[in-house]
């Protein structure tokens, strides 16, 4: 019997009981207004219920939990800071689901500064490793905007990206090792820090980008690096994507891989954060269509980086490449030209009603991409504005839609899974991503069964049911069917 | 029905009637000259027997060629350049496996130096992609002794390592990419060169490290890095282990991770090469216990990364760091630098019989576990000598043993049983790995299900039965049942 079999019939009372006990005073949260939080997504798009929040504080309560879970066929939602754009933290609307929020779990084992490596609980919020990193004088480079509220456990079950992908790598790129609760209550131990370990199958990568469908990732090991001794910021404007592609390879002759970000900003973006965020200010003398916020980095001292980085965006500028230019004199400075790219976000919310994808396809396709998709969403939704920015270096751009001026969101939010179908549809015959950085959740489980190669999706379901053959982890979640 | 029922029973004549026809003319060697260098491994410690060598020419015949010998429970042992140091590529004794062989799929796909990627068939040899990617202006990093042979369905399989896994990381950091032919016969196709992609579970992940146990890698797409516009190299002398791990926390600190390579050399091996290698030179004047071959390159042009690398090292032997050090000065300098460590394994095998353990453990604990594992070897073979040398950035040396002056070799390889025991069990305390590099093949299943974490095991037990239920992949490789 799967728990799919009674998807998100409620769990018995003495089931409830059994867990309270189980977990313990303060273990637990089981007031409605203190289960509030985590029955809703934060985009508030997301609505479900679950009668118990399980706070286990150790990985030995939560082996217990699951066990228990287990054995009476009751769903786990593994939820962090709750920061997921795709629904993947939220239980399901019967009532089914324990929510297992690890925030009693936030101790940072241990910080290895030669080593370069750090080993903490998966409660862990991101901010905090990074200063801990930090401290011992090393570099935690994973660095995204939910960084404030993001937990590791969170991060490394959605194989997070963030600005820094372009030189250090995403999620996996930086894990070292994994301590997880396997659904059937057992623990697996992968927490060792070694760089290299060909004893058999790596079954720790099985857990990260999984969304807790395969098991609750309970502790990680993480790679830490030098320190930048120097960082040198630029914000550039050019004609086009394709003249920012231009500019990376010319950047990275010049620089190679001291490039550390390299983000791409349409103009209707900066006019937003100009007129919604406090402090956007356009660099600029003039308009310009399309922007990039560079960054270069060098863990030794390197007085001439940031020199290089103003020879190289000179050159660009004679050449054609790029318009016009200006590089961050201080912290104060590079603080306020990061501003202009990661307030995007929230401009566009205060802007109104919008769509969003999360689309990658290889980067020399981009400029394609965009016209393409461009001219989709004017077919379908005239005068909706796309506001295209992102991880240019990683092929990796937010295709999001504003509504047109005027339009209170109605009208674009009536074409949405139209325009959804279209860019989708377009990234498929781009041989690209529909999820880039933000995974499956709930919403985009139909997207996969329908865009996965079927050999891959095979795979994964064969997967799910032979780690998780009650299908507990998560239900719903990835994949259509736990079992 | 599993193939392990028989164990290496013979395959029936119709079969194989049926598979010459299946493969064609020119799609297999079956006269015994032609077979025997595939059922021996290159060191000559593995023999096995195979009455068919299958050389498919597409990846549509190696599904073919699955698919048949699924129905039929017949093994297939995918063999590259038959370079393991673990048996990984050698048939059963009994001649109930084919050996699939892709010489013949050697086809570079694509090199794409914009988007940095690789595509090619996994019957390339190495070297030939690292040439491919070298005359389009890129640098493919992975680097090892048997590049001239191993081939890429080999390094992706067993995840190779090599000298440059400091800087870069092992295969599975390189890979973007993999066809897979799954043991049903079914086709995955994840080659796409996407950077960012969390569609999903990355299944590919599963086959990096399978050793051909889980599915024959058919093609991969590679990460490609900007070429080195400058090198430095360095050949530095110590007076023991930890003050290598000084010298390299110390060069870290003043040029970063340009950094690519940091190799330890015990003086036994500097004299062993300096015997039996022509060209094997000491560059110094007088004996030091201990040498690291060092090297730093940078992408851009980078003037000084030569001075700040000798400043460093000037530093060091001022601080008591190193007793000694030289700069290559020209390439031919630097090849000679890079033979003395090159020429380790070649030199020892000249010097006659020995053994070999290929450990990890956290690089701070390396001076201490070297120590405690001379001691061990000397308890059981008195006057064997050690030869411990390799990847000290990594944590990882190969820990090998020659002769005593004197013994010919058979009172050492009486004693290996009980060493390689010793030294496991020291790498169990050290929770270090047993088989950093050279994976587990058929020499180390029993070490795999003796030191291995039980519910990783056990994940690895599952992960095989889900995927090769009937057990044809690789029979008796990695896991001691296929079922």
């Amino acid at each position: 019997m799967s728990v799919m079999d009674r998807p998100g019939g409620a769990i018995a009372d003495a089931d409830l009981q059994a867990l309270r006990k189980l977990l313990g005073a303060g273990g637990y949260l089981d007031a409605a207004g203190d289960r509030a939080p985590f029955e809703t997504d934060h985009r508030g798009i997301c609505h479900g219920r679950t009668p118990l929040v399980a706070l286990p504080d150790s990985t030995a309560k939560v082996a217990e939990l699951v066990r228990y879970c287990a054995g009476r066929r009751i769903g786990l939602v593994p939820q962090g800071g709750n920061t997921s754009y795709c629904g993947g933290a939220t239980p399901r609307p019967g009532g089914g689901d324990i929510v297992v929020s690890l925030r009693r779990m936030r101790r940072i084992r241990a910080v290895d500064p030669a080593g370069d490596s750090l080993t903490a609980d998966a409660g862990c919020v991101l901010a905090a490793l990074q200063d801990a990193a930090a401290a011992a004088g090393r570099l935690l480079p994973m660095s995204l905007g939910s960084e404030g509220s993001c937990t590791l456990g969170g991060i490394v079950s959605t194989n997070a990206g963030g600005t820094a992908v372009l030189r250090y790598g995403m999620m996996r790129d930086l894990v070292l090792g994994l301590e997880v609760v396997l659904p059937d209550g057992s623990v697996l131990d992968q927490l060792r820090g070694l760089r290299k370990d060909n004893t058999g199958y790596d079954v720790k990568q099985l857990f990260i980008g999984a969304e807790g469908t395969l098991g609750i990732v309970t502790a990680a090991c993480l790679r830490l690096f030098p320190r930048p001794a120097v960082t040198a910021t630029a914000f550039a404007a050019l004609a086009s994507p394709g003249a920012a592609l231009t500019l990376l390879t010319q950047l990275r002759a010049a620089l190679g891989d001291a490039i550390t970000t390299f983000e791409l900003v349409p103009r209707l973006a900066l006019e937003l954060v100009c007129r919604h965020v406090p402090g956007g200010r356009d660099p600029f003398e003039r308009a310009h269509d399309w922007y990039v916020l560079a960054e270069a980095t060098a863990p030794q001292p390197d007085a001439d980086l940031a020199a290089r980085l103003e020879q190289s965006l000179a050159a660009a500028i004679d050449a054609g490449t790029a318009a016009d230019a200006v590089t961050a004199a201080s912290m104060a400075q590079r603080d306020a030209l990061w501003r202009l790219r990661e307030a995007i976000p929230e401009a566009q919310r205060a802007e109104g009603s919008g769509l969003r994808h999360d689309i990658s396809v290889a980067p020399a396709d981009l400029p394609r991409f965009i016209e393409e998709g461009r001219a989709l969403i004017a077919q379908h939704a005239p005068g909706a504005r796309l506001v295209a920015y992102g991880h240019l270096g990683d092929g990796n751009l937010h295709f999001n839609v504003s509504a047109a001026a005027g339009d209170d969101g109605r009208s674009l939010q009536a074409a949405g899974p139209a325009i959804r179908r279209a860019v989708h549809e377009l990234v498929a015959r781009h041989r690209g991503s529909f999820s880039a950085e933000h995974g499956i959740g709930q919403l985009k489980v139909d997207e996969l069964a329908r865009y996965e190669d079927p050999a891959a999706l095979e795979l994964m379901r064969r997967l799910k049911r032979a780690l998780d053959p009650c299908g507990i982890m998560n239900p719903g979640k990835v994949l259509e069917t736990a079992a």
